[in-house]
C-alpha cells in the first residue's frame, strides 16, 4: 500500500461536452451552515450500456432507488470529501488537488466492485458544478463537496453489481479546524480496522461500524476516537482525521520527530491533506539534521512515555473536514486524560500551524501560491 | 458472543393494529425466479417523533431518499434474511423461528446506532404481508423475506442517525439447497472480519468488501469463498453460509465429530439454521459416546489432514439462502483443489441430509412435525 494508485482502466465513458445542466427553479436564499446547495451531478452506469452518454447536473432532489438495490442492502458505496475555496477577495474559487480525490474514487469503486470511470472526464464536470454553486461560497470560506458512487443494481444477489449512480452534492459544512480537539481512544475490544480488510479504501463500510463507539467517544464528551490496533496499541487514525504527533527524541533531545501511522498495512485511509502535509514536510526538512519525519508504526505506549517525560511538542489530526485541527486532550483506554501541549496561544503547535497556513495559503490563493501546482481553478 | 441476544429496549413502537394496507392495482401474474412479489412493508422512524403511528404494506415501488442520506453514505444498513414456506399441498404457510430474525436485526440495529424496534409488533406485520403475497409461494416452495433497517438522515454528518427506514421486501430466489457447493478459501491476503470488528452482525458492511474475493472466486469457477482468518488458518465461515464440516477423529476413528466455528470471537455471523441444526444435533447425540458435536475453532489444515488420512466423512453449508448445501470441493489458498466425500449418491453426506430432513419437515409442515415450536404459522 503507497500513495500511489495503480492507473485507472476504463473501456468507456461519460463525457464533459455532453452535459446536461438544468437550473433549479427554487434557488435557496444563499448559504447557510448545514444546509446544501441547489444543485447535485448524477451519471448512471450498468453493465449493458456501460457509462450514461448523459451526465447531468440537475435540481438537489430526493434520488429514486430500488429497495432491492446492493446499495442500500450490501454497503456497494463509496465516496470521497473535498472543498472549494473562495479567495478573501472573493474574486477566484479553486480546489486543491481534486486529480487525488477522483484517483481515490476510483480505488475505492474497485475495492467495492464498481467500474471506474474517467477521471479527468468527472474532473471537468465537477469543476462546472463548483462554478455553478460558487454563490455558497463565503469569501475566503468554502463547500464541502461529496462525490459519492453507491451499487443501484436490485434483486438482492450478492454478486458484482450490474448497475451504479456516481453522484456529487454539496454541503455548507462548519469550519472544525478552529476547535482544539478532544480524542477517546478506542477499547482493546474495538477496531476500526484489519490488515486484509479495507481500512484504506474510502468505503461507507469504514464509516457505519464506528459509529458505535463514535458514539460512546461523544457522550463522554470527546470529539472523535483515536483507533489504536493490536496488542501494541499502534496509533492508526481518529476516524474523521490522520493523526499526527510531533516529539522530542527519546534518545536524543537536540531531534524532533514529526510522525504519522505508515500506510504499509492498509489500515488507515491515505489522506490527501496528510499527503500533502508530509510532501511539504519531506521537502522542508530534507536538509535539516533534526527534524526527522516519519511515516512509521508508533504507539500508544510512545505517546505516554513522550508526556511523561514532558518530549511531546504536539498532537493533531489532518484530513479534509478537519484541516489541521490541534488536539489538546487524549483520553487513554484507562480511562486517563492526557493532556497534549498547545505551545502557541495554547491554541495549537507550531508543526500544525506551519501546515494550516502553507497548505492554507495554497486553498485560498494567498500571496505567493498563485501558481502552485495542487492549484485547480475553477 | 453467544447465541443469545440481550432483551431488546425499545420507548415506543409502531403497533399491527395500525397497519395501513394499499393493494396493489397492477399485480404481476404469478411467481417469478428472480422476480419480486406485490408489496412492501415501509415504517418510518426519527428522533423526535419515534417509530411513526402508520406502518404500511403498500404497492412494491422505488425508495424516495435524500442524496446525503447516512445509509448511502456510512453504510448505516442491516438486513434480515428468512423463507415463507408453503406446504406440498398447498395448504398452509409458515416461517421459521422469525423470532430469532428479528432479534438478530435489532441486534444488528444496535451495532449500527440504528434504534431497535418492537420485535412482537413486527412479526404481526411480517405475517400480514406474508399472508398477502401468499400467492407467490409454490407448494413446497418458499419466498425469500428481506427485512431491512437503513439510515435515512441527510445532510452528510458522521453521527448517530436521526431518521431512519424499516422494511421489508420478499423476491422469489432459486432453491441453491440441491446444488453440491464448491469453495474457494481465501488468500491470507484477504480477510472477512476480525476480533473487534462487526462480522457477527448481519451489517450491509460484511457484504460489500468480500465481493473482490468473491469475484476471483466466481471467475474461477467456485461458488462462494471458504473464509479463513489468520496465521492459523482458522475456517471461519463461507460468506452466504456457515460452515460444517465430519470427520473421524484424528485419536480414535470410533469417533466422529461434526464441527464448525465457534461464535466466541464474533468474527462469524450467528446464523438461524447454524443453531437450529446445531440445538438438533445437540440433542440428537447427547447420549451418543461415539457422536461429538463441537462449536470450536478448528483449521484449514485440520481439514487437509482429515482428507489426506481418509477421515473426512462430509462437509456443508448452513444458511437461509442455500439451507444445508453439500460442499464437493474447496479450492485450498495453494491453488489445490481437494475433493470432499459425497457419501449418499454422490450428491451429499449423512449429517448434511439428516438436518435437511428434519429442519424441511418443520418447515414444510411435513409429517409428525404439525406441532414444532419453530414452526410460525402465517
Amino acid at each position: 500500500m503507497t500513495n500511489d494508485a495503480p492507473p485507472s482502466i476504463y473501456n468507456d465513458s461519460f463525457h464533459f461536452k455532453d452535459l446536461k445542466i438544468t437550473p433549479t427553479t427554487t434557488p435557496q436564499k444563499g448559504p447557510e451552515i448545514g444546509g446544501r446547495t441547489d444543485h447535485m451531478v448524477e451519471i448512471h452506469w450498468d453493465s449493458v450500456n456501460g457509462w450514461s452518454q448523459t451526465p447531468e447536473i440537475k435540481p438537489f432532489a430526493p434520488l429514486s432507488i430500488d429497495p432491492t438495490a446492493s446499495g442500500l442492502h450490501y454497503a456497494i458505496q463509496c465516496f470521497e470529501g473535498l472543498k472549494a475555496y473562495k479567495s478573501t477577495d472573493g474574486k477566484s474559487v479553486r480546489l486543491f488537488r481534486p486529480n487525488l480525490n477522483l484517483q481515490r474514487l476510483n480505488n475505492s469503486s474497485r475495492r467495492i466492485v464498481l467500474p471506474e470511470f474517467n477521471e479527468e472526464e468527472f474532473l471537468k464536470i465537477l469543476a462546472k458544478f463548483v462554478e455553478i454553486e460558487a454563490r455558497f461560497i463565503q469569501p475566503g470560506g468554502f463547500i464541502y463537496l461529496r462525490p459519492y458512487h453507491i451499487g443501484t443494481n436490485g434483486g438482492l444477489g450478492i454478486r458484482t453489481p450490474t448497475s451504479s449512480t456516481l453522484g456529487v452534492v454539496s454541503t455548507i459544512m462548519p469550519n472544525f479546524s478552529a476547535k482544539i480537539m478532544s480524542l477517546y481512544a478506542s477499547p482493546p475490544n474495538a477496531l476500526r480496522a484489519w490488515p486484509g480488510g479495507f481500512g484504506s479504501s474510502k468505503l461507507g463500510a469504514n464509516y457505519g461500524p464506528t459509529l458505535e463507539q463514535n458514539d460512546v467517544a461523544n457522550k463522554l464528551g470527546y470529539d472523535q476516537v483515536l483507533w489504536l490496533f493490536g496488542e501494541n496499541r499502534v496509533v492508526t487514525e481518529a476516524g474523521g482525521s490522520n493523526f499526527v504527533v510531533v516529539w522530542k527524541c527519546a534518545d536524543d533531545e537536540s531531534k524532533t520527530e514529526i510522525v504519522t501511522c505508515t500506510l504499509e498495512n492498509g489500515t488507515i485511509l491515505p489522506g490527501i491533506t496528510r499527503r500533502s502535509a508530509f510532501e511539504y514536510l519531506n521537502e522542508k526538512y530534507a536538509n535539516d539534521e533534526n527534524t526527522i519525519v516519519s511515516e512509521r508504526e508508533f504507539t500508544f505506549d510512545d505517546i505516554e512515555a513522550a508526556v511523561n517525560e514532558g518530549r511531546l511538542v504536539e498532537a493533531f489530526g489532518l484530513g479534509t473536514a478537519y484541516f489541521v485541527s490541534s488536539c489538546g486532550t487524549i483520553r487513554s483506554p484507562e480511562g486517563v486524560d492526557i493532556k497534549i501541549p498547545l505551545p502557541i496561544e495554547g491554541r495549537t503547535g507550531p508543526v500544525a500551524e506551519d501546515i494550516r497556513t502553507h497548505l492554507g495559503n495554497i486553498m485560498y490563493g494567498n500571496t505567493g501560491e498563485f501558481d502552485h501546482p495542487w492549484r485547480y481553478d475553477v
